[in-house]
């Protein structure tokens, strides 16, 4: 069995890792550590893990938690994973790391959207984005996996097909969002409010949105020239569940077959990605409660835009289930071990 | 006071229009039409009205409804209108249409996208499109009124200072539209049913919907230049509102608070129109329950697009509303006449 | 015009008061006061009001607020209204308190239920329970009106025609209630945050809610027997809205057909309270956004059981409404002044 | 491999029997049936199952389905279960029937509460009420299970250890019911059609529920003494989960904490019971997605009587969960196999 911690226990991403982990066939629980709780126990602060998960929220204690684990999951906000890092890097250990401190290979950008200095810049390069349809092999072999953000995977895995294949003008772009309020986290804010979010709908972060550099940096590198997008997301009222409705101009003429089948030759063989047969668009709830990510792909011929949807549920395929997928490539065991469960529904 | 009537009174914008009409000081209540509810009272279809709305509900008796009432509203399926504007046309009364009949000037375009014969076609030159902040001189004059439909009211009035203006390139605009459920009727179907709705979000008529020809002849006569776009509506599990997030390419550098204050100078004076000071964004529930269409602009520098944000509440300035507001213009009266009350909170 | 406060406006009651008060045709809206947000607009802080209440908001000064009003309405935790309440009696003016400091007659039950001392014994034999149908008389004579609670307003009309009748053995009353979020105010907390809130069902202060003392001693006076009672209070996913569900066991077998009759006797002239005919039960969403409460009432004749359900909008008629309603009374005028809305419906 | 058949597969229950079917490790799912959709896949009309689930939808041959299958499930309407009960006696198989067909063992009940003529009569004695906590023994050796209704198995499961350990005054037993709306089905309605549904709350079937009987038949049984019960049901604005909150009046005082210690005992080594420890209400969502029921108890002292809570997710301990349940009883597997996931939070 790996032993594995996960530092950051009692946000959602947090939590959400430790459902899964709990029935991972390989996988103790050795570590869950909150900044708010420790001391208490799981279950006191998610009930419904109240008879299922026992263990008590630890304070964090750096040395001591990689020295007892294998494999260290943070979900901490921006800045914290760094000196965890540098300690798995010292121990020998692996790190999956749900925030954003390991996905910019660029430090300047880094620092210039988060705001925020790199303090560990030596180990960019030994890490790998996490992304394991895009990514697979260098996984196996890093130290430091950087789970995606939760609209980065969406609009990548839509718009990988697309810019491999050099069917879109990379300079239209145009990727429009909706994500249900968990992707929020548990901290409180008037914007997750229930009375205030219930019957609403938002955009926030127009154009300044910290995942535009991430998800940039993979769609240059797909494409191969650098691609500047408009990325606006919106706050939806439900609670899991991301769409994006990404638009670019078609540099040739195509049919919304011809394309699905370009889709379903690149996504061949994942096990994660659903490109759906033409009539059928994605919906979030059809992904809820899995790993799946949907895509559908659709020509406009009056216009010669391609429009492409892209649901995942944001805290499974957009955090804590790529997460887990990510380790499952770590250990040379099937992706799907302790992801084979079916989404909920309704 | 003025007779009216309603026909279709007990769809959602039917019954929204009976709920303003109500409580309208210079309107009696002559007629109410519902084709399956015909015998029972208003409140027995509508519970909310118990106390507050005595009409039953009348079958369709076109000629003698005509003749009992000075202004006809209808609210119902396409194509259903047109006998009855025939009528309004004979007896001299006036029509207010919130349905898609009298929208498009061009005959063959209705038939290329509703698949019905359009048998009212001499009727269309003396129709306006009854949107007062574009065509408010016009209406006073018109026997008839197309009311416009949700999204080109959120979408125009969001767009009509930048083509005005000759702000954007018109080869560019995309619409990102999301509705809340009560856009799609009272009729059942799986799409509106509670279980499958909730926490919820799909796209929808990608590429097909009917609103886009609507759009694009108003967006056309504003731009004096064909406009093609692309709209994607999407469903969203919340009952009233839209938001329609605008993108287009800027033909000039200018700074969001340039463009804002453009936008200030364009709706001077409409009671309905709020343009936002920076820093705040339209939110569909800072609307619900009221006549108002809230405005954002954004620029972003980085790609040269602007990003136009615009809420309306789908049933009152979408809808029974703005039909109010055009009643009102018709009337001579102050165009806020029954419109003056607060939009409902949280 | 009577000049009119608004103490603790930013609160949910407090700022569903302006909302009401801003079109109420006698009232201008002289002081409007928040802790948190002095120096603000309304409408920064709820941006509804945009271009419709133009007022800023204030610190509290006593003395001034009262000189500067004719009436106070208190929106404010318990027992900071028993200062404001001194204040205005010296200065012979009228206070409409939506908070508890006034509703219970008997301060060890006040200090018990509510751990704080009072510090205003003197007025409370000056205060009125402020529930119009029950105590209109009194309410026109006193210069402090107690607006009853959301559940209390709810319950006790609910429950009056069968204690006034006597029908009911008052030693058997459960009151099971659910309430919209809205009813917890505000102010953050996770009970309220959107993803712990929605699809989820819970109850709360099982047989401790504070509003039990106060419905027993409205029950108490309508029997003419002590009554103690079993109250449910439950947390129920949606904004507006409180349903209670009243068993009690009958004194003698009687129909639903004959109760019904007995509540619209009881009720006859009352412009707020609706007894649904038979066959109909209330729903929160046939009141929201209205002052109404409805009432059905039923008898299982298997248990001799009477199952009494009562629906309001705890904003309106638990809450603003019936505190503009009591201002009404106040001022001799008709009691639906500014109150003449029909309810938002979906 | 123990082959099962799903009659009625694309209603909530039936489908969520699949989906936890589809994943038990000693299944296989033969054969799926639905009336309305025969000759698609299950996918086309459950989209979450797109590359999960494979099977075609098929008619109804009861000869043949018995014939293929070791034991079968029915997610039928009332009364048509009965000629499948039949064939799978005459085959020798195994039913489990989530209808209530087979629940009531009084016949003239049945015909009372359903309306239905009982033609399966013979088959009654050998039925056994499918609850494992209470019933376990009997079901290991019964052809046919009668799977209990979602609102009994919440209610019995909480009144159990006050009845036998006569705890309570039998004839002053309330419950007051609050479920999600999938326990009204997939089928269309206005009462579940999302724009009536969302932000409302109401009851129905106030003292008429057909769930009656069943709870005060279970009841009976365990009081040793006739039962009749006060049940409301109400809707609302939630997927899933019910809370029962259920009254009786103590026969003698006791603590909250030593009933909580009564229940404990009671429902010692019960995986799917989760009695609550002290200042811990059930919440819905702490056990949606799961097949915990979760258990609270307290004593009022002002009026002594007992306040229960009891939740549970309707779909799964409410119908196929405990269904499947069942099925490892009957095959003498541990209880939880195929049902040993953690609830989905949030």
């Amino acid at each position: 069995m790996v032993k594995v911690g996960v530092v950051g226990a009692t946000g959602y991403a947090g939590a959400e890792l430790v459902r899964l982990l709990a029935r991972h066939p390989q996988v103790t629980l050795e570590v869950l550590t909150s900044q708010s709780y420790a001391g208490k126990a799981m279950w006191e602060v998610f009930p419904h893990f109240y008879g299922v998960v026992e263990n008590k929220l630890e304070e964090l204690n750096t040395a001591e938690l990689v020295a007892r684990c294998d494999v260290i999951f943070t979900a901490l906000p921006h800045g914290h994973a760094m000196p965890i890092a540098q300690e798995v890097t010292r121990q020998g250990k692996k790190l999956i790391d749900l925030g954003a401190d390991f996905r910019l290979k660029d430090v300047a950008t880094y620092q210039q959207w988060y705001k925020t200095e790199h303090t560990a810049t030596a180990l960019l390069d030994g890490a790998v984005y996490g992304l394991p349809e895009l990514h697979r092999e260098k996984i196996k072999h890093s130290a430091i996996v950087a789970n995606p953000g939760c609209y980065p995977t969406c609009t990548i895995l839509g718009l990988a097909p697309l810019l491999t294949n050099q069917l879109i003008d990379p300079a239209t772009i145009i990727v429009d969002a909706k994500s249900g309020v968990s992707g929020a986290g548990r901290g409180l804010s008037l914007k997750t409010h229930f009375t205030e979010t219930t019957n609403n709908f938002q955009a926030y972060g127009v154009a300044t949105h910290r995942h535009t550099p991430e998800m940039e940096q993979e769609l240059t590198a797909l494409a191969d020239t650098t691609i500047t997008i408009n990325f606006t997301p919106h706050l939806t009222p439900m609670i899991r569940g991301i769409l994006s409705t990404i638009y670019a101009q078609m540099t040739r003429q195509m049919s919304s077959a011809e394309l699905t089948e370009i889709y379903r030759d690149f996504y061949q063989g994942e096990t994660f990605v659903r490109v759906l047969p033409a009539g059928m668009y994605p919906a979030t709830k059809n992904v809820a409660g899995s790993n799946y990510c949907d895509l559908s792909v659709t020509v406009d011929p009056r216009t010669g835009r391609v429009i492409v949807l892209s649901a995942i549920d944001n805290l499974i395929k957009g955090a804590a289930g790529q997460a887990v997928q990510n380790l499952n490539v770590l250990l040379g065991c099937p992706e799907n071990t302790g992801l084979d469960f079916v989404g909920i529904y309704p």
